[in-house]
């Protein structure tokens, strides 16, 4: 394979891509690189569906595709819409986690376990014969427990998840979406079914309203790629992140890391990690998150969705990521 | 931490690993590291219980450990009793698989999935419904249609699988067991269940008894831990093997490895992950072999497992091993 | 067998009992053998657990039992505590099921299956994976579903339900407790998960608080032995009520008997049709209803429940019931 | 509704019916009702399909109709191909029943279900998740069961089936068919996993081999309708056979029909008690056998198949039977 990147050539060829694997990330090829990206995905236009269940999110432009990388010394690299706000939607399940852990620690592991399901995000099979104790923290069960120990611990638990998330990207404009929150609610009868059960099975602590509340509340923050790839810096750089300095996630980067790895594309988890081949996770607004452990952030944003509810272009998007700079973790 | 290895000290604190994982392994620290591991682990003797369902495993001492760990320059590095060689079982599933690859290449993929099961590896729940294809090539439903692919283009295919690993590892004195190859097939009740379950939903090529023989007899190789990490060397080091010069898996590694991560360990995928942080295949022999991708292979064997069939001393080993030698790569 | 019923004897063997089954009651004989039915059950207090998740139905004395039979011909045969009030519970779901075939006719069925579960009542698997058409009107999700057809076809549900019973019964004391309907909705987390998910699959029409509001209330219902083998005399009287003339259930009992054997009570239906042999629904509250079709009807009372969640000394009473009277459909 | 009959007219209105069913059969008007039976019936021809899994089964002429009644009082009633010999299938485990419990009586039921299953009759998922105890005797697993305990316990368990079943039915013609045999083992992979499965879970005492021989050849057994009508006599008749007088089956045959009731027809259970209203067996090669207690045993041969395995014809024959004769048990 040989890419031509506006003049200048980066000759890839199949088998010296596997004798560099794995390899640091060359930042002054990056630009061209997402250059050549932008280039190939758009392309793929067409090929997926805009999440519809909420109005909100139906009327969101399809054709539309950003993307950005933050270096653990903290250079930032982007192209197209990458400072375009949009749904997180389950991003948000990644930052509660930490937020979850930064106050219970690895109590939390007590209420979810840390395997993969096997099963839909929203499937309720295993959480009823399991006892209640959801499969990952990255299933609509178990990022509800998580939500859950913040909602019982916070006089306003909405507002603090919304504040930690924007103190991790260092973007007070980072909200909740009220209108689209409106819309989960209204139309989250099965999120609700979950919610009831584990209150049922005792694996709820807070009022069954105020952990949903909290929950269609924190899928509903909008951010940019830019403003994730801020976020979940402190994933890729040991615990620490430069927005936040009182943040302290060395104790949790490894574990969140290998969680997502395992579990954090639902369905589509294997191919994920051979075609990309970095921890991730994503979230039907069309955002997809990841990490190179030790090296860099990356977000990618475009809203159309395959049948797994995974971006079509933000998936290819990463997998040419990692082609190009060889920095799978694989 | 400090680690006091025989009057050297190498000195790691929580903090610094963490700044320092994802390193290239440094090989001149490495034998101390080792001793240091045979000597933390064999305390945890007594902890685990050998596999009983053969007589042939279960009169296996229990007390023996060894660790052999090779590196792409063709480094060796052991400990313990690691030219013991015993039955390999369920890691027979990665050479198979690596075979298989390399007979049909991606037409696999038509007959076996590549995500996580969230099921016990001899469950028959999924199988059933889901149309007769096994979730990914590590359960054993998935693990006997790849040998099938094998069994059904091969005149002597037990033959083929024991002459094909031997020249992975480069010691003709790899064979079947047949003694244990005899105790798995009288056993082997669920096995033959599942066999005769994919032969009625059409995923078998070959007939059921030849396929059978042909997967209760690969269980049965035995190798030692230098032997494995020979043997797996390919997947470390993009493809390619220096003992089998011939064979070109620059294909199927970073494939391997990713189901490996996310498939390898059944119920506990997602627990190694976090505290290994290797693709990694275990067997109830007590073996488990690793890969560090572009740096190095491990063989570690321990007879004693735990509940889910990992062995105890070997899950220990390699977390201290990637702990010491900060190579998780997460 | 001898029983000797107070000076009087009946003489039973084995051997006849199977030559006179499926006979005419004999009403003269009755008196005896509910006295006989008595002084045997009273025997086997102790034997079971008072529900306990409500503290209404928790604080109910245990040592009680009642039955009452009616015959097609308008005899009534009762002992023991047969005109205390008591929670129906479950039993409802009978009731719930004549009015809305009543109001929508077989176009029920395009909402609720008809066949057995093999799940426990309060499962959600099936639910989820049959797309939303629960088995049958008795279990948890297929009984919301009924209900749901009233509460989207009246004005006041709860209250139209209240009132249908009552006039079944021909007891206008027959009403809804309050204390025990608000207990169900506090406790019950598993149903409002149920109706959500119905919501959520689109198979309730009603909004879902109103639907469940419904649901607790009925189950709420107070009512005596006497009361109840009125209430179902059109069950065993095709179709016709003493009690409520302008009823006409002549399109719905054969189905209804046919669901209640098949259906009526859960997990232990297989049981109950070979010792009882006659079509019933139970309740938590301790009471069960059947039908001799053609002959009689018969409730029958006795808080303490086995662990399927069905009176203990009512299933014995039963038993005895139609192995002295020779009733036994089979 | 006004019948018909040759001249002769039964007028039937929809509410007398209902005020007449549970009737003493009426044996006079019995031939009448059997020709309009056969009239109406033979319009429905086309409708489903032969059974085509064995090549035996699948060249079966489908445009065939036979039906016999025998009353306990030995008067015999028969139209159309009466006399036709057939593949009994999945008929056979009534009798395998009957000859399991005549000879280790209610220990069978430690082995083996009395509750519907609610999934398929070749289903593995509740066998794995319920310790190897199947549900009931009429799902294949309970049927293997049921077998194993006559292979485990007879020299020539086959034979030993053959001649108890001739012996029932008084016809010594009445044989195994060893080409459908054959034809069920060639195929039968499901089955084989399923025995390998219970014999794995501990729940078979034979060899797998046996128990299976005799499973398939149970199968394979060929009756006619008269044939059948006269095997099952006991179960209409108190347990009581007039051609086997050594036969005690008073302490099964109120069991068994339940069981038939509850669990006879596989996923149309619910629809064939309301519809038929008789407990009854099926099997693939068209046949379905049905008992009115103390009254008559019928059985009913047509071998077009609807999508649950049951003959069409058969069905609606005995629909017609119970409304015209008004002997539903509900």
């Amino acid at each position: 394979m040989s890419v031509n990147l506006q003049g200048n050539t980066i000759s890839i060829t199949d088998q010296n891509t596997h004798h560099l694997a794995n390899q640091m990330l060359d930042t002054q090829a990056l630009p061209m690189i997402l250059q050549q990206i932008h280039q190939d995905v758009i392309e793929e236009y067409g090929k997926g569906n805009v999440a519809d269940y909420i109005p909100a999110l139906a009327k969101v432009n399809p054709h539309q595709f950003g993307m950005a990388i933050r270096t653990v010394d903290e250079q930032e690299f982007s192209i197209g819409a990458a400072d375009t706000a949009f749904s997180i939607q389950s991003i948000s399940k990644l930052f509660t986690l930490m937020l979850a852990l930064d106050i219970v620690g690895d109590d939390l592991w007590k209420r979810v376990g840390r395997e993969p399901s096997g099963m839909r995000f929203n499937s309720l099979v295993l959480l009823d014969s399991e006892g209640g104790i959801p499969r990952n923290p990255f299933i609509n069960a178990g990022a509800m427990v998580v939500t859950d120990i913040i909602a019982a611990r916070s006089a306003a638990p909405a507002r603090r998840i919304e504040e930690f998330i924007a103190s991790l990207s260092g973007n007070d404009a980072n909200r909740i979406d009220q209108l689209v929150a409106a819309g989960e609610q209204a139309t989250g009868y099965r999120n609700i079914a979950i919610a009831n059960l584990l209150k049922g099975m005792g694996n709820l602590e807070a009022e069954v309203e105020q952990t949903l509340d909290c929950y269609f509340k924190q899928c509903a923050m909008t951010m940019s790629c830019r403003d994730l790839a801020r976020a979940i810096e402190c994933l890729a750089n040991r615990g620490r992140s430069h927005f936040k300095s009182s943040f302290h996630g060395e104790k949790m980067d490894k574990r969140i890391n290998s969680l997502m790895l395992t579990c954090g594309l639902y369905d589509a988890v294997g191919n994920f990690a051979y075609n990309v081949g970095l921890p991730a996770k994503s979230g039907v607004g069309g955002g997809i998150v990841a990490i190179c452990p030790g090296q860099y952030s990356v977000a990618v944003w475009a809203p159309e969705l395959d049948h797994y509810g995974n971006s079509v272009l933000g998936q290819l998007a990463l997998e040419k990521l990692t082609f190009y700079t060889h920095t799978s973790i694989f």
